[in-house]
């Protein structure tokens, strides 16, 4: 099911009963159960079959993995996203609630130290959580994606990030 | 091994070294590796003998308590977390660094619309994620006592909350 975000729907009282943090996306399961916030989703997705590839199959190898996604999410992603609806227009006043500037600006910061932090894992190891890629370069992807949305620039000299960046940007996946 | 956070031990290189965000708790494995972030450390104890009792057994399982364990985390731990280092003097201008008192302020109030949204949830189950006790109830609790310490307080109003919180602080694990 489709939610019209910038048309205000996820503030809705039917999607607030599904979810009351109004966020997307919302998984709603055949017995009725509802799903919401990314990570439950992606991990519920990932280990349903038994055969997980982006979470980790060991428990050492999931907390990792969790780990990683954890610092990605909070350090580039959650950042960049305070930024943006912070201290930029973001989605425009009709549905951007408040708004803090001083706050937003500082997490503008927050992200290029949270790039950097990145690039220090990444002259060290193929990948964010290791040598095989995971959950936790999505949300670093993805990061850096909205850090160019939200004109956010990622230094050249990072060069191991920016390497990454492209490795990661040419799978089948992501590429087409 | 202990870290002395009021003494700033947690910003010292080495420390830093093993957790470049400098928050505690640090795990570290027998073959060297670290584990940070509170939730990859309480789910990777919990997943290791295969009977797991805070985490979920089931995916599905799994997913609830997941998701459910963020919005605790977001809702009301960090909003309590944000309130405390930004809006108060916190632990003091030797280890606070930024401070913004505006968005302190307000998450302020983002900690109590939290405890509203768990009282909600209490109204329908015995425990923040279901049936069962589990991890969520434990971010939960931990945000509560934070909430006191910070001087925030729980309107008597939220019965449902009230009336878990007793459930629980009379619970074994917490009462002795």
């Amino acid at each position: 099911m489709q939610i019209d975000v910038p048309g205000g729907e996820h503030q809705t009282p039917a999607f607030l009963a599904k979810n009351p943090s109004g966020a997307v996306p919302v998984l709603e399961l055949e017995d009725g159960t509802i799903i919401s916030e990314c990570t439950a989703i992606t991990e519920y997705l990932d280990q349903l079959s038994g055969e997980p590839t982006l979470t980790g199959r060991t428990p050492q190898q999931r907390a990792v993995i969790h780990m990683m996604q954890r610092k990605a999410e909070a350090g580039l992603l959650d950042a960049v996203s305070a930024y943006f609806h912070h201290a930029t227009p973001g989605l425009g006043p009709d549905i951007e609630g408040y708004q803090c500037a001083e706050w937003g600006n500082h997490q503008r910061d927050r992200a290029v130290a949270g790039m950097e932090f990145l690039d220090g894992i990444l002259a060290d190891q193929p990948y964010i959580a290791g040598d095989a890629f995971s959950v936790a370069d999505i949300t670093a992807f993805v990061g850096l994606g909205f850090a160019d949305f939200a004109e956010i620039a990622i230094p050249e000299e990072y060069g191991h990030l920016n390497a990454w960046r492209q490795r990661v940007g040419a799978r089948p996946s992501i590429a087409h």
